[in-house]
């Protein structure tokens, strides 16, 4: 069974409607925002294709597709540190999705070892700019 | 002059190094996943070409490439829920943006005149996915 709808929606559809229906890019992947469902920290943005959105539907852990490696990804296989997922919402035109996740193991999204992957910010302008270590 | 360093990195420098150079993609856009600064609530996932991250830098006002416009656009510029930039970070690789930012005006993102983009939950699996209304 697929995770979504097969046919075009219109916009009201789309925006407004009850049908689950996201638009994979060109290339067949969807952006998904990952945060911590705690507290809505940000801790990853990957992406996913149909088959990773649904082994994540289904088995309720993040899948994604790595675009480097070219595979899916049962984020968090090796490290023990697997996505539980609480929500996924969708937004108004159903290319980008948001998944509220639980980490388990300790806690770790990053593979530099760090609970986010934002773990810099940008200060400065112009030819100051530089990166810093996030406070959070 | 520019926000980025114009050479690649090393994968050392791109990931622990002070250097902010942005990966963009071969159509020339960074994502950017944007937030309320006050409770980390997503707001929208969008994209950046090189001259709205300049633009953004430079005045502090979130500005974008809308890609079905095709056009720089400056968020909220029309509504006046414009965008005040608190902090911008990057993931590991640096081919994504976070922006925490102070939505101005009424507090509205979206163009449904909702605060998020994020407005609908998926729910169930299979057959029985739909989008229910999102709880916050």
């Amino acid at each position: 069974m697929s995770a979504e709808a097969e046919l075009p929606l219109s916009k009201v559809e789309q925006e407004e409607g009850a049908i689950f229906a996201p638009r994979f890019s060109a290339d067949g992947l969807v952006t998904a925002v990952v945060t911590d469902v705690a507290d809505n920290h940000v801790l990853m943005v990957a992406h996913m294709n149909r088959e990773a959105l649904q082994l994540t539907l289904d088995t309720g852990i993040a899948h994604y597709w790595s675009r480097s490696r070219k595979a899916l990804w049962k984020k968090g296989e090796t490290s023990g540190n697997m996505q539980q997922v609480q929500e996924i919402r969708v937004d108004c035109d159903q290319d980008a999705l948001w998944l509220r996740v639980s980490v388990q193991g300790d806690g770790v999204t990053c593979h530099t070892n760090r609970r986010s992957c934002f773990y810099r910010a940008v200060t400065g302008s112009g030819a100051t700019t530089a990166l810093v270590p996030a406070q959070d």
